[in-house]
């Protein structure tokens, strides 16, 4: 049976969503108030198992993580990726795939920190490799073998401006890769579009890619596909 | 050690891609010749098990396929999809992964066409339904019960116009869900631009997408998915 | 005979369209300052038994709608919606049609509300059930089986992101629809292109949209439509 | 119950629609093969009253209509407007509410008759006015007057280039007014895009827009509400 | 022979480029530092009788316009405009066209405001109507009416959002029409794009325009056309 | 009085507006029959003294020509403007303002024509300079000499490309510089956007614009000031 | 002095600029006729050197080739680049720097034969490497290898779809890299504008770019980069 | 061999990058914090000659330039450009090619400033001419003939709005021309895009162009065409 609750007629959160899909339940905290935030996490917190709050601004995070630990046993934040996971119990029974994550530049690690937290509270191992840009490419050799010599399931490469690592890497793994465009990048093409525009053209088989920024959509995504792969792997 | 062939200094072809990723040798026939293609395609039979040739005129296919069935001991064809695959030999050992590939209306189906012989080349098998159209959300969930059912791996959902159907369905099933935008529509966001657009905003979690119409692009991603779960389920 | 007043050169309001037309005067507070802003109002207010001010500055809300309820023998607020309305009084012959609102999420609630002002200010009965999310269509059905119950005679839905509840809605009911998209969204389609480009590319017959966050737009087109039926309706 | 017939694997029809929402089935041509067409069209006469076919290749309206005819007792067609209705039979117990239809230029004329088909196949008086042209407003004046003084319900207005007419219409008139931008225009703004903005643009209330030429979404929502008023009008 | 003067390396001015076509000196004053603007006009006004500062940031208008007094007999302001005109002495020649200026709205106001004083630098009279909205077509007679009793050679026609006025003022008139498009608007065309789209698309002879909030411009141009024309209607 | 006539219910021409205005009937033939324009044309005859029809159909350009010399007694052509001119009798009345041609480049002569045969349809002469080509400036000088000697009244410059050539123009002149965008133009900027852009970016004062390849708005709008000017100019 | 020859009034040739700056005329014969294409070439090659015709249809070609083999000591032809050179005499005297072509697809050898001729016609050396695609950068080495050994000093690379082949060149060569995109490509950056805005965003220093397919730009750009080198290289 | 130092796992330098292809470290400071900046500096002036920090907020540059100026040499800085450069000691032995530098506008010049430090910083030198604006042409002959005379290279010319003064530049000389186009402009073609499109669609061969506001890449790569003609010119 569905089981519908009522916050302050604010938000009416899908409960039973999480376990049927693996999907935790995420709070866009973009626009919202502080109280509103703080309410919405806590009445979340009483029927899920962990809840996931991401665009929070900076002036919030620390006490936002503060106030949500009492209600959670494990709060993980990241300041760069602004997002917050608060854990009511660890999750022991986890799948465990594993997810590689790779930035181009130091300005995409707060996206790329969207995606690990994301991945993780799917219970994911991540592996993280950031600013490997694609400028010098012999960087990338000895990150890619070390990825796939720890049996990544899938790669998420994170990249602004031209945004052609995705496509390197594709053309250098035999997992499948998601592209997650970032908003830098300046005239033509600027606030991403660019590096979403290269993504999309890519003749690279391979590559499939989420909007721009959208760090959480990509940490989701390639979660579904390594504990979908674990469920098997682990229980040979 | 890389082996290249030159082959009229048209193209050359990475005779070697095949083995290391599980990708076939894709040719993409637009604005090519016949001859061309005729000549580009037996060179890489030469070294390859499997060619694909996508977006090939409909004036081509009948004849080109034909031609082809002399160096290969089996020859798919869409006509629909505009897409010919030619195999030297069976592919015993495939991996087997199970792909579901969906379309929103009937002017879809070219591109589902591409997904699945590219996903079928890549060892896959395949459950489609098409014309499963949004407008009658009822129409959809049978599908998708009988498709979870057969324990597909990875869904693609192809759809133009407002392009709704893959977050739908991507919020409905527990699966990795790839969207592919068609190039239908017309007026503000024609021509397939609505579809992705609207894709990419998507709030369900478990979605990515690929360019316009680029069904061989998905059903390489959809395959890689499948395969890698498949090598550990069927094993078990 | 057409009656024009003259406010210190700024604004000439056209005194008989709301008798006209059943659209009372609305002033788009955007980049107006509060004295010009009071000073229209009150103009207004001399000839009109409504005004509408919409989009007016949160700092503004209080003290302009403190200001009118000296010269209005009703104001209504709503600070989400950042929209007053003031009443000088009654309109106890009111044909009161019935609109229905709905929103995709908590972010649209304020576009959503100046369409709720808006409609009952030119007076109709308002159902609204905000935050209706697509991602859970079965959230959808008792809503919208309440609103038919109460036999709405148009359903207003506000949502941005990929903007599809309002193609859903219309795909369910048999009353017309008329989409809003807000201005949420990011990365490609950004600022409520996503949301307009995929309302205008649905299938599905019986929707029509407003420009983006045009919630003034929406009610007043919805609360013609339903004031038209219900002079017939309720006068049988 | 809910019925569902296969056509070739090619498309299910939702045989009670029709009836639930009082929208006809459509089928969108484009695209579409000759047998492809009558086929889809004659198995929806088996279990529907009424047919829409839009977007006919002029080279197949004759004998595609003429084929209709063995199966309808009544077909409507408009080569301009490149759309055929066909019907079983009368619809003695139609609604009969009032659409009024203008368009700007008479190179709207094709996409106005979609509107007019439409809504007369959903049982709606129509009555039209074709090449009303802004340029001279006087002209409008009188076409006005005639179809307030025939009680329309809902009007219209079909306008590329500039697309002013349907604002000019909305802000004379205190009936709902459609606009319909058609991809008539050049340079910026072409095929429709600068109608279709400045219809959105419109700072007069009671005006709700359908994407560019899309005549049968515009004859639908017409119909939608003009039927919803003529129920009760009617019965008085 | 031509003149050149350096200013602390920052600009050069063209001394006698007003002289040779009636056009002033025109400093765009966005981005540019208080001191900066000051010693620039300074320097312009020892060799020319008129200087024009556009787009002065609101905290500098006053002060700016006071010390500018000590160099000037003649010192005009709009603060809406945001804009300043230095004068050494009259222009008891200057040639005296008369240049009409409507707005659609009082958000237009600020634009019409640069076309006045440009023109009027220029030496024009001007006629003013701001606020004659397109929404109520009837107030708009009497305004041109009485423009063209006085005689004006040029109207400019200042509007955002959909941008229809100077259309429909060049239907009516047998003067040159110059629309102004104003960066009002919002949704799609925002920014003033829906009503430079709208004014390049109209179907109605005799309207030019300039780009988005160039009030400035269109008043050089407007004054050049009335200037050619007082020079021989006035000399006659 | 006004006088409307009807024609087959396709279009309706305007009689008086030629006399008020100055402005003849133009016929856009783009999408129009063979017998249509014949038609429409014969019957503008009727009632007025000039007729123009622009965008003909290069096949139809001859017989048209022909067939209307039967009713007019001066018919002229420019198949490279694709436009016809057909007049009744001689403008023996006429003002006889004077409007400069130039265009940038050979591509650029078809538009210039349309500027040329309408300018001249409302009586003005024309002097033209065509291929100008701001590659080399020194070319510009002596053509923008001599029409300065011939006291052009303002100066119509055609350019696509980059579309700078206006802009060089209005630097160099003292009289009003209309630009044309037209459509050439590849890559970033392609069908004349670029040279739109241009143009409304330029610093240059004295420049509007008209749409791209809009040759008949800049000709009406050029002969509207050319006219205004010369009624006094030559009346001294 | 400047001596200027004119063309049947078509276009004016400037003699001297071959002389000047090294750059032969460009014919573009894009929409132009056979026969003005003929006569255009003969009077530009009885006052210089060299012609270039580029874009020439296809069907032209041979002829248009072999009639001004009539006027020139050589012609040179590439069918794939639609471009023709002809030469009244050889370049004896020409400074050959060294020009390196490289071209990421099949698709792209015709822009780059555009390249190749224009240098070549400007009395560079050649040395080109087509379908060098990024997929495998391992291909790329060994060309970029020999091209620096033979001291190539400019390097043009040409590319479509994703473009970011100059990108990875310009990151291993220490020479200045030129990138060309091509109108290859599709869906979201269509028509090249995604390569072009890839290769403006990208972040390795030592590249520019030209417009999309505009070979014969970058050819030129490429050789009077390699010939201003080679002036001094050569005469050490 | 190639040596990689970490920074706090932020950036990884590419340390011999600099004597491969005398590009100089570039650390793009926009989005990073003070502390950050002058740790990744410092680092990459242990193993690096030199250091270029661009983009640099106004409230740092002194400061960051003071500290810098303990760990190097020589700090250059430029205020308007935002940009620092650290020496640690003089290239006794650059190879010294000149750059020419030209704005259109006073606007222009921080840009400039970037591109002039860069170029300084490969080793060149460099002759600037800021606000030449391309108005009065007159202006800019004297320019170019003194760059000329110097025997400049190359030259960088930087231009907003219509940005057409790359193109005039272009014409006039016979050096390679790089067009930077800068963020100034509004309307159609805001921040630049009307600036780079023009260059762009430039007819003038000789001309390249880099994204807008890309002073940095513009200065590096004229500094590797004037460097790479140098070595042999000075060598002679």
């Amino acid at each position: 049976m569905h089981k519908v609750e009522y916050i302050e007629n604010l938000a009416r959160l899908d409960v039973n969503r999480e376990l049927r899909r693996g999907v935790p339940e995420v709070i866009y905290a973009e626009g919202k108030e502080y109280d509103d935030l703080l309410s919405i996490a806590r009445v979340a917190l009483d029927s899920k198992n962990k809840v996931i709050i991401s665009r929070v601004k900076r002036e919030y995070i620390d006490s936002l993580a503060k106030e949500l630990s009492s209600y959670a046993s494990n709060v993980k934040v990241s300041k760069r990726g602004r997002i917050i996971v608060a854990y009511k119990d660890d999750d022991a029974n986890a799948v465990k795939g594993t997810v590689g994550i790779i930035t181009a530049g130091t300005s995409d690690i707060g996206i790329a920190e969207e995606v690990r937290l994301v991945a993780e509270a799917m219970g994911c191992n991540t592996i993280t490799s950031y600013d490997a840009g694609v400028a010098g490419i012999h960087r990338l050799f000895p990150i890619l073998k070390d990825m796939i010599a720890k049996d990544v399931d899938v790669i998420v490469v994170v990249a602004g401006m031209e945004g052609t690592l995705p496509s390197v890497v594709a053309s250098l793994v035999d997992v499948p890769v998601i592209g997650v465009p970032t908003s830098i990048g300046y005239g033509l093409g600027a606030d991403g579009i660019g590096a979403l525009t290269s993504m999309l053209q890519s003749c690279t088989l391979g590559l499939a890619v989420v909007n721009i920024d959208n760090g959480v959509g990509a940490g989701a995504f390639a979660a579904m596909i390594a504990n979908r792969v674990a469920r098997y792997k682990n229980n040979r």
